[in-house]
């Protein structure tokens, strides 16, 4: 790095500093030798080859294929005896903290009926003797419910201690009666802006609170501590490389995420690579003040952009319509934002570099994503990447925008699966021509992001890319696919959760697919998945992940 | 670090990280030549040399005495023409961010009557359009007011918008009428546990707000945002460069300042060294987790303990004493917490391997805090280190404790001179024998770290220095130094501000002393402190400041 006696005794503590965070480490060069190794090239081709160089920086140097052969000359070598070499899968749209609590906490995701989740919720409530029983994962439409929950319901499970859980999409919490009354809800409590309370006879709270009304309890829940933050992020994080993820963003990190994941990079425990987007402007000028972070720990951690509430869910009927929902006709679901508030929100983080990244799922607040995104775009002329996460319901005149302005909707293939009758409840039939568009908004010039929205859904990669072009939930359902115009490829797909995702995130010089000077994040697959029949794809093991040159998981 | 092939196929990437982390940098080793070198040995026995060689880590190799001759194959060699090199100077007891707003917001720490300090107020309110002014560092003592000022005083100055300004000592606030009101403090507001109101006629507020008070103004006092935070610290940093400080203890480091000295040290701006004690025992679990963090940012951030505030300070008879203040019989100060509060702090701060420091400024608080500590102390028989910060006025007959339990009495020199006439007003003449009692804590065998208290006291470690030999100030008042049984030697000061410093946040291995294998903090000085007299000695010029072998200031 310095050349000469002169200049290093002129040195500033800066360069020093510099240095020391940025200089060559001692480790060394090497090659994973004999694979079945395969990446999208820098124009979504497949590139093939059968060994991969990589450098001291956990770079990658050269990928071999056909009869070029490796050095022989390095530090070492691994025999891979023919297995299938992928780049690590990044999902464009998770909730590390989120998955941590569900990965340690009380997990309803997997329950198929309301008396199984109580069950559940019983067994839990006998073996720990919490002075609050705190969970996640329910969701009536999977249990065929017809109806929310209620704190009866609940309090047949558990009636001693106050109980309250998060629904799968983290939109609506469930609180039993003395939950309700640890927060003070009664009937006189009134609907807070952006949310609702459900309601029984009398006007009394029924149970479950929608959106902003879920902070009325959420505020006496007691706050998990610091040990029990950083255990909940060890699991998310072994989790996560066990399924091959060496890369995520992280959507809505908070001051105290932030911290936990500051603490585990100070003890050197940070593996996978998080792209943070902070939950709203003031975290993202706490945390990082005038602009974005560095990349932190080797390139693991970078707070790069701010993630803006804009609507709730579709399930909970918080998706924000242009019309009425079609099973509930005088309800449009929640805006959360006036346009000027919105638009504010928006200036407040560009002034200072800052990506956008606003969540919005009904037709209406994409339409106010993109008017506002139209409006920013004639002052931040530079390459802002505005996105839309999840971007699910959008009216087809608004879809054009999408290419117009080079958004990036990053969207979850599972979640079309997993939605699909509730949204053609929810919408009708008529209404679906602009629901998880996929192909529509990569035809407008529109960049597609792909991941999972764990802890909403599982955050399995491979089960994501067999829906994308599929468009079947792992039971094969409907035949032939929902909607198939709105399909990708099975390489659009896979750039979906690799390329796409890195240039997401502002890291397509870093991560996403293997090639001299990027990142050697990569996979050691029992299969090929390329080739894989859908099913099997779905079914892909993942034996080793490789993150910067260096084996993540498993443990060993 | 790594010998063999096979050992690097299966690192671990916690291992890379640590290598990442640790491994030399690229950077140069040298040696600094033609030095009147001088710095305490590891007996506190003054060493002198003329020339030390510096590794690329920044850490001393070498020192050369005599004929001793520097090696001349170097990468780097500066000639200091024969100019005086200590150790960077070591401040036990400062508040980073305080000074920093102090150097960027309204200073009256300058002023000398209640008039100059309006007329600063005056001034400084028209050159800024803020809706709030807000400052710090008047001192009624030092105007020889004989009574705290008033809102209707500082009415006088400013009228329109609201102000608040922080006592010198951070232990009272004065508020105008207008920031009264926004407060909404009123005759009917009653005193906070913990804190006073100053009272006027009708049992109306008078303007001054003591210790927890201070936060019912506080509250409504506009945040500083991060951009301004950055700001602060970069003109703290400069600051105590400047002095020569190449190390501080910052005591009572909250998120806001953690995360500002995150950002810098993440934009490798950070060259100072801060031992953090983090302000309360949530704030420390929040940052730290399970314990103390590593040292980050190449040794020079750390968070290593917890600050516990024991009750106020003396100017504001917030000192909490055995006896009535000799000065207002009806009042003994405040004490902030029972014993059980105390020892419930240190304990879940001890359980997690935090270094405690505790504020005790009165003899009732010392007694209390060597109370806990003597409890403890039966529990914690490892190197626990307890801190008391001030250790002021101590009972005689509690003296002994310090050397029983081996505790660091964190005092700070300059108090004694700022506050000798009036420690003799508030304790009368027959109470002096255990304040400012450096030599009879260490004769006790306790330990001594010498600090400023920074922004209270100007961080100017030169002046400290002088001070703990002298017992007189700038001015050479009194004539032959107050209570000379208590004054240290001059070798005895160097070290509460070197190596007893470095002791108390547990850095001894790192800095303090210039010794092969410690940092290379250094300064090059315009004078030799060992002999100068005490008035030179005071005017010290700092001509360069190295921080880990590079210059850090001047700037270029």
């Amino acid at each position: 790095m310095l050349k000469t006696p002169r200049l290093t005794r002129i040195l500033t503590p800066l360069l020093a500093a510099t240095a020391l965070l940025s200089a060559p480490a001692a480790l060394a060069d090497g090659v994973v030798d004999n694979v079945n190794g395969i990446t999208l090239g820098a124009r979504g081709e497949v590139v093939r080859f059968r060994a991969m160089q990589i450098d001291r920086n956990g770079k990658v140097v050269r990928l071999f294929a056909g009869k070029e052969k490796p050095p022989k000359k390095v530090e070492w070598r691994t025999d891979m005896q023919g297995r299938t070499l992928v780049p690590g899968m990044i999902d464009a749209h998770g909730h590390v903290m989120g998955l941590g609590s569900q990965l340690l906490l009380l997990d309803l995701s997997q329950t198929r009926s309301l008396d199984e989740a109580l069950d559940k919720i019983r067994s839990y409530a006998a073996a720990n003797p919490n002075k609050w029983i705190v969970g996640s994962g329910w969701n009536q439409e999977r249990w065929g419910l017809g109806r929310f929950p209620t704190a009866a319901d609940l309090d047949r499970a558990v009636s001693d201690r106050p109980v309250y859980l998060e629904r799968v999409d983290g939109h609506a919490g469930w609180a039993n009666t003395r939950a309700l009354a640890a927060a003070g809800i009664t009937a006189a409590t009134k609907d807070p802006a952006g949310g609702r309370i459900e309601r029984a006879g009398g006007n009394a709270p029924a149970g479950v609170l929608v959106d902003s009304a879920r902070t009325l309890v959420e505020k006496v829940v007691p706050q998990s501590t610091p040990r029990e933050r950083n255990a909940a992020f060890l699991a998310a994080q072994d989790k996560l490389l066990s399924l091959g993820v060496t890369a995520t963003a992280d959507m809505g990190t908070t001051i105290e995420d932030w911290l936990t994941y500051r603490r585990i990079g100070d003890l050197n425990l940070l593996k996978v690579r998080i792209m943070s987007y902070a939950h709203g402007v003031d975290t993202a000028l706490t945390v990082a003040g005038q602009g974005p972070t560095p990349w932190l720990y080797g390139d693991r951690l970078r707070m790069g952009g701010i993630k803006i509430y804009d609507d709730g869910a579709l399930g909970s009927r918080g998706a924000w319509l242009k019309a009425p929902y079609a099973d509930a006709p005088n309800q449009r679901g929640l805006g959360f934002l006036s346009d000027d508030q919105l638009l504010n929100m928006m200036t407040r983080g560009s002034m200072d570099g800052f990506q956008i990244a606003i969540h919005a799922i009904g037709d209406r607040a994409n339409q106010q994503a993109l008017d506002a995104i139209e409006v920013l775009s004639d002052t931040y002329k530079d390459d802002r990447r505005w996105r839309i996460e999840h971007a699910q319901i959008v009216d087809p005149t608004d879809l054009p925008r999408f290419g117009k302005f080079g958004i990036i909707a990053s969207m979850q293939p599972v979640h079309q699966t997993s939605d699909r009758t509730m949204a053609e409840a929810r919408l009708g039939e008529g209404r679906l021509n602009g629901a998880y568009a996929w192909r529509s908004i990569l035809q407008t010039g529109g960049r597609l992001a792909f991941g999972s929205d764990y802890p909403v859904e599982s955050p399995d990669p491979w089960a994501g890319w067999a829906a994308s072009f599929t468009r079947q939930d792992p039971q094969g359902q409907p035949p032939g696919g929902w909607r198939m115009q709105d399909a990708v490829t099975r390489e659009q797909g896979w750039a979906g959760f690799t390329t796409g995702a890195a240039y997401a995130g502002f890291a397509e010089g870093k991560i996403g697919r293997l090639a001299p000077g990027l990142l050697a994040d990569f996979l050691i697959l029992d299969r090929d998945p390329v080739t894989a029949a859908p099913g099997a794809l779905r079914a892909t093991k993942v034996l080793e992940t490789w993150v910067g040159g260096y084996k993540a998981w498993p443990a060993k």
